[in-house]
């Protein structure tokens, strides 16, 4: 294997009069009369490297033909650069076509439309912005499982097909291995035609089932793939997504809170060490002031606040003159207008805590006051909810006392609820929307692009 | 938070004479007139630590009443053991029950069949057995990330819901968002009730989007889960499993089996040194000699012999009187037995390369001769195929002439053979079935539990 451009960039002063020989794709092109040059990718890193090479060549007239986006071998001698814009660049001596690139190339070294890009998205990592957001994407993907990893946290593999429906709310993907063709001429709906026995799901969260590993292991979490058949056409939702759902046993509220906070902090540090061309890039060009948001999260004391507080808070500021278009309103949800005005409030990052039962999942943890649960929502300013958390129901008889009133099918959930009856404990857990993270972490503003192949309703190419 | 008993094990001497609290799980309680033992496990690490309590505690008969199973909370002191069989163990101070357990629970301290415990799937992390698999599952995971991350690899995630059969061969799931009952009502299928505009199939592999990245940056690997609508009732075959797909540019098909075999080595290096106590556990009670084999694997130089080659072993083994249920072939594909002759004859891995085109997939490189395909499949002692790869068709017109031959659809693959018109080059991937690679590491003989809630024909339950 030969050097990557990262290898070079890493130790820029030992390459410096060494020959090297790179393979990666030409950029950009611009030739002239005595001279060319080639802004040249390998792809290894965010920075590109200049390709320089003179009329001395004999292969001169041959190299000026290579277009844009073709595939070559250089070898050369990487010299201090002479030009602006960057320290070195690679005096040629050799290259090699290895695969050509015709002129209609969509992808020319010119501004792109985000529309225009997402259509090319097979080609759209190589263009500047892609190779920003999709390294960070894996550069974040890294930092979660080492933080998990580091301390002790078993990695679960949630089942993908299912017969439950965690939040009783998403509408959930129907998988068959029916023919429909066969139904509609048969009209009959025939579920010995079907693998599982049954038309299944799938998974809308790991949740359920990753109880069941923190009541063995202690410290649990998920990193995979959800589905969502939501019909809805926004920038935040796209039909598959990942999420990271860790649960901890003998942890209650705050200490699910303590961890929710030092792990945000740890994997935006960790991003911002690991991606720094990037993540210049994209505070230049995507969102000013990103790099400055991030570092003032990170070092930023997240306020924890109940849900009546924050009502309080809000009804107050309506009184003095501050305008929303819903009424805050206890027992009830907070709008997205709410949300701002509160990271506003605290300038700075908020756990709002126990929440109206009514208005969140079966599984919570009833407070003693019977009407609000152990749940925190992480608000951050500019994004709005970023992750949820909860303590869970340990109470056998309180968590089916709350299915029964929700109406939801005990017998399926069997195993989920039988976890309170051998050896339960206080437990907690929490989510993360990967995407949701990588477009705060990114400034990127739409889902579609922080996702290579993103689906959504009526989008599923590639 | 309080200590884990993992803690305690990687610093012992440190810990003895101190008081600590633990939270976790009685495994077993035995009861003496005087004295009390319980095998108490936290779950953060495969060994349990003993807790010692005596009839000068006032709660001596209250803690004697609990069950095995139940969640507690102890206080104690950390003393070196007088009992045999372990080297410390934690003398009571206070022991509080967080959560009882019936003495019906299924989870008694005596040797349960794996049948047994598939069916209680959510509470056999709880066992001995699938500590450690689960745990290996974890760490083995962590290890192939880190690997890739450490090498500069960009982790990709590949769509689930897709249009494209990358292998041609597996059946897909159909995922469908249409109401069956209203096909069998109306007669009529109805693609505008789909969301994508179509039913869609979810992925058999993400290989072809992975060459996307590869083309962008190099170096990328997929790990994520892969479905397979199979109605195989055997024990290596599940309806959803992981795979991890690595696809490198300007890398041959040498190169690729390099790094197969480096990853390869990597990864159970990794294992055997963080999940010691879980790899003995196997290797004493589930394959005898399991360390042994792994070790030795790690040590050897893996063969690379042709398909050709490998024929023409076979067929002189036949004829000194080797017998072979099937005929070896020049051209056709090569059996179990076959597999099985080939490691033991060149006594360790073996990748066999170039094999012949009509039995592999379109998209791999077809060689000179025009007849065989730069393929290498990894055989491995006692296990068979753990890995395969390949460099992939470079040509343009190469591939779309497979294509046609094999009368793909050339128009869905728009996206996948332009890659070979802007800026093609040289470049090869390969797969690793992650399941089948934990039951290799483990021992465990059975797919269904090295998964911890696998789907296979009928079963998808919790």
């Amino acid at each position: 294997m030969n050097l990557d451009v990262k290898d070079i960039y890493k130790d820029v002063k030992s390459y410096i009069g060494k020959e090297v020989t790179l393979q990666g794709w030409i950029r950009n092109h611009r030739k002239q009369k005595e001279f060319g040059f080639i802004d040249f990718s390998d792809g290894t890193c965010f920075k590109h490297i200049q390709l320089v090479y003179d009329n001395k060549l004999d292969s001169f007239e041959e190299i000026q033909k290579f277009h844009n986006g073709s595939a070559i071998t250089v070898i050369g001698l990487v010299i201090e650069s002479v030009g602006g814009g960057q320290d070195i660049e690679v005096s040629v001596k050799e290259i090699r076509l290895e695969g050509d690139c015709p002129e209609d190339y969509p992808m020319q070294p010119k501004k792109h439309s985000v529309e225009f890009l997402r259509e090319q998205a097979y080609l759209r990592p190589r263009t500047n912005l892609f190779q920003a957001v999709f390294r960070i994407r894996s550069v974040t993907a890294e930092a979660i499982h080492k933080y998990f990893q580091d301390r002790g946290y078993v990695y679960f593999h949630a089942p993908f097909f299912t017969a439950s429906d965690c939040e009783g709310a998403g509408e959930m993907f129907r998988v068959t291995t029916q023919d429909l063709d066969k139904i509609a001429k048969t009209g009959k709906v025939n579920e010995d035609d079907e693998l599982f026995g049954r038309t299944v799901g799938l998974t809308v969260s790991g949740q359920l089932e990753a109880e069941t590993f923190a009541t063995a292991f202690k410290k649990t979490y998920t990193f995979g793939p959800t589905f969502r058949a939501e019909n809805s056409n926004t920038k935040f939702h796209a039909n598959e997504f990942w999420m990271i759902e860790p649960e901890v046993a003998f942890c209650d509220l705050e200490g699910i809170m303590d961890i929710e906070e030092e792990c945000l902090k740890y994997v935006i540090t960790y991003v911002l060490e690991h991606c720094k061309d990037e993540m210049s890039f994209l505070d230049k060009f995507i969102e000013k002031g990103l790099l400055d948001k991030l570092t003032k999260l990170i070092n930023s004391k997240f306020t924890r606040v109940s849900h009546e507080e924050v009502i309080t808070i809000l009804k107050e500021a309506k009184n003095k003159g501050q305008k929303f278009e819903f009424e805050p309103e206890y027992g009830e949800d907070i709008a997205k207008e709410h949300e701002k005005y509160i990271t506003e409030y605290f300038n700075g990052p908020v756990f709002i805590t126990n929440w109206p039962k009514d208005i969140k999942s079966f599984y919570m943890k009833l407070n003693p006051d019977g009407k609000t649960v152990a749940a925190a929502d992480l608000e951050v300013p500019g994004v709005g909810e970023l992750m949820g958390g909860s303590q869970r129901e340990d109470d056998y008889d309180k968590l089916i006392a709350r299915m029964d009133e929700l109406n939801m099918d005990n017998e399926t959930y069997y195993w989920y609820t039988n976890l309170r009856k051998y050896g339960s404990c206080i437990h907690s857990g929490f989510g993360i929307g990967f995407e949701r993270l990588l477009m705060y972490i990114t400034g990127v503003d739409n889902i579609r692009d922080v996702i290579p192949y993103p689906r959504t309703p009526g989008n599923c190419e590639f």
